[in-house]
């Protein structure tokens, strides 16, 4: 089962000749969820060669334009390649309107379903669910109203040992009932123990994705034990007051955030253009948590 | 005098890993006019080292998406880089409304005056002038009301050879009026012929962009004899009739239209990505035209 995520964009606010805005894809077993669209974020697409039809759901935390830009590109791209399947809009209230008027100036007539679905600007909620996945939403602290996301799979059935099955003589319709956990009797009444036929399933596994901002301890319950945290981490520690002040982390409040919400990783992005040296927000996280990683245009983290 | 064309994006309608959607840039003398604004404009200038604070001038040849979605986020980043210069924006009427109500609803309130020049769709008209340099407008053939831009510097004086201003004691008023192409009669009444007194200045410059438009003969007296054409070549010759109805031209259309408006060079752009190799275009074009050159993005064109 893959669970890896492709780093698009890791810029804040302005784009570098290295670093593109805010974008993530989300590879769920070859399902592509999309979190956040900066502006350029259907080229990064393409460079990181993600399979455009797959994508079918689109998380956006806010509406600030280097998280949104790119939309409207990637909407024309997708109605241009000639795509008929629904696209579904996690996104605050005022997307949809902005979107269609926006689109409509533009002569662009999508030949394809936008279905928007309104973030809780208050609560924990879960916003998306199928077989295997579960995506929940929780309200951050910024200048506008912006949301945190979380990746949760669904925890797995075992697996079955296949020679149990012809040495104890399994019919089929047991099979579902020993993955989820039963023992097995067989025809002549002897109990097998559900420990000698499966092998535990793979870990389900979790993504936080947590950006724009402010430290906000009340959100690590909600985030608790994720396996990678994405933090933004924007400032370093000597802006610590900009940071208050503009609604953003620093590096050190988003490692801070690893601690206290018991995250495996971390993963930092977001950062400012106005300094000198990236690494110094690697050192300043590695004070307070001991597994940092950068993000970085193009990189993928397999989680 | 420098008159240098950099191509930021050459694709048509959607970007491929190495071409950006149409942008380029003319370096007349340092003053950097940007032409289109395609998605990931700001990022190809900062990656062509173009400073933004020189760019006080957009031209937008029509309100498709793929010739103007990175107009947006390059006003935030002007904005986000404290700009307080006025910058000029010419395009057809109704994108001064469709910007204002977009950046509006995204929080962009602009720290700068944004002065809007609408587009005339029937006439050849100027549109910009300053000392040195017109830039005139015309009416294309596309899906919805498009225009092309010429650039074209003004003439300029001669230069005076310095040795004569001491051999005939020339005075300093009667310096322009020689560079103007007046003679000089000295204090003993001897006629100086100006062809003594003087330098041919280097030629005046001018350069063509001619995009989404169907071959049209219309425009050649409007563009005759520039040193660039750009002209966009969309579909080969195989396509031909795909051209005519989608609004576009051939390879072998640009070419046409270099060789009967009498362009000293022409460059070919705007290419559909529907082909394995854009080296056709090349050759097509040139079964018509002598010198063509092809857009790449990053490539500079000293005109």
């Amino acid at each position: 089962m893959k669970f890896v995520l492709t780093i698009l964009g890791s810029s804040s606010a302005l784009p570098t000749s290295d670093r593109f805005l805010t974008a993530q894809v989300l590879n769920v077993n070859e399902r592509f969820f999309l979190i956040d669209c900066g502006e350029g974020t259907q080229i990064q697409l393409r460079k990181c060669k993600i399979p455009f039809a797959r994508i079918q759901h689109i998380f956006i935390s806010h509406l600030h334009g280097d998280h949104v830009f790119g939309l409207p590109g990637l909407l024309s791209t997708f109605n241009l390649l000639g795509r008929v399947n629904d696209l579904h809009i996690y996104a605050h209230n005022s997307l949809k309107q902005i979107m269609n008027q926006f689109l409509g100036q533009f002569y662009t007539n999508l030949g394809f379903k936008l279905i928007y679905h309104s973030l809780d600007e208050e609560n924990f909620s879960r916003i998306y669910e199928d077989k295997s996945l579960e995506v929940f939403s929780f309200p951050l602290k910024h200048r506008i109203a912006c949301n945190g996301f979380l990746f949760k799979e669904k925890p797995k059935m075992k697996n079955i040992r296949k020679e149990v099955i012809t040495t104890f003589n399994i019919p089929i319709k047991e099979i579902v009932r020993i993955k989820n956990g039963a023992d097995f009797i067989t025809e002549e009444g002897e109990i097998i123990s559900n420990k000698v036929l499966t092998i535990e399933p793979p870990k389900s596994k979790s993504y936080a994705f947590v950006t724009d901002t402010n430290f906000l301890p009340d959100i690590a319950e909600a985030i608790k034990n994720v396996d990678m945290l994405y933090h933004e981490s924007t400032f370093l520690q000597e802006d610590e007051e900009l940071a208050k002040t503009t609604g953003h982390s620093t590096a050190i409040e988003a490692a801070k955030m690893a601690s206290i919400s018991g995250a495996k990783k971390l993963l930092i992005g977001h950062f400012s253009t106005r300094y000198k040296s990236y690494n110094l927000f690697l050192e300043q996280a590695l004070t307070q948590f001991p597994d940092v990683y950068m993000a970085e245009d193009g990189k993928t983290f397999e989680i």
